[in-house]
């Protein structure tokens, strides 16, 4: 045994108000992410804050799922942290991508418990991005240098 | 606003078999730590696996805390995420360090949903050891070092 477990932790930008703020589907979303990951849900609370946002915690066999949402924002944080091999961590933010339509996401692996060689166990981070966003992005990077060029 | 949450992911080591079994001591360590680090509690879930090892994720109005505990390797996964100004995540870490007793703890502190002008998001990583444990290491170092001198 090299490390006890897998730890995602998932910021997603750019999702919609509305989706967000839908306890029913954010539940729906999450228990989708636990069956086709091929996880186990032991128990799964809940709460529904006013006057937006929601906050998910899946308690599995294999450790836990979590997602707060900030509907104002368009932000959600998503913590996917599995142990053992036979589940699928990033199938799980796959699904959840699927549902939630992130325009921007980032994803952090960070490796929890080392008992072994690993011989690095720096946290891996990368980040992805829908078209229409990259374009956004690029539009205001030349206008910010067009307008620093006058 | 430049951030939303905080979050520290922390893996002690060398905890106790006993302690980390105890589903009512990890309980009451939790709470207390909820308590003194100004977090207000939504609602608790947990569960004891057999033969050992046990999970318990705490919702919190703040985004949740959570422990996995692995006693056949004294080892315990913590995890704390907050938002919000107001409670005190590094607090509930020296909480939880003081009920389990850790001989080894490594803490990574990671910065989640950036809305400003972070330079740097890097997770940061800070590894502390208690001076039995650090004795330990250096004693096992020599004896390599020696062994390898033959």
């Amino acid at each position: 045994m090299k490390i006890i477990g897998k730890h995602l932790t998932v910021d997603m930008y750019g999702c919609g108000f509305d989706t967000l703020d839908n306890l029913e589907f954010v539940k729906s979303a999450m228990l989708t992410a636990v069956r086709e990951a091929n996880m186990t849900l032991l128990d799964f609370s809940y709460y529904k804050f006013e006057p937006q946002g929601l906050t998910a915690l899946a308690l599995l066999a294999e450790s836990h799922m979590s997602i707060h949402t900030y509907p104002e924002l368009g932000y959600a944080a998503v913590d996917v942290f599995t142990c053992g091999d036979h589940s699928r961590p990033d199938k799980a933010v796959a699904v959840l991508k699927s549902f939630l339509r992130p325009e921007k996401t980032k994803i952090t692996n960070i490796r929890r418990g080392d008992f072994g060689s690993e011989s690095d166990m720096k946290p891996k981070v990368k980040v992805s991005m829908t078209p229409l966003r990259r374009v956004r992005n690029t539009g205001a990077r030349v206008l910010s240098f067009l307008s620093r060029a006058k």
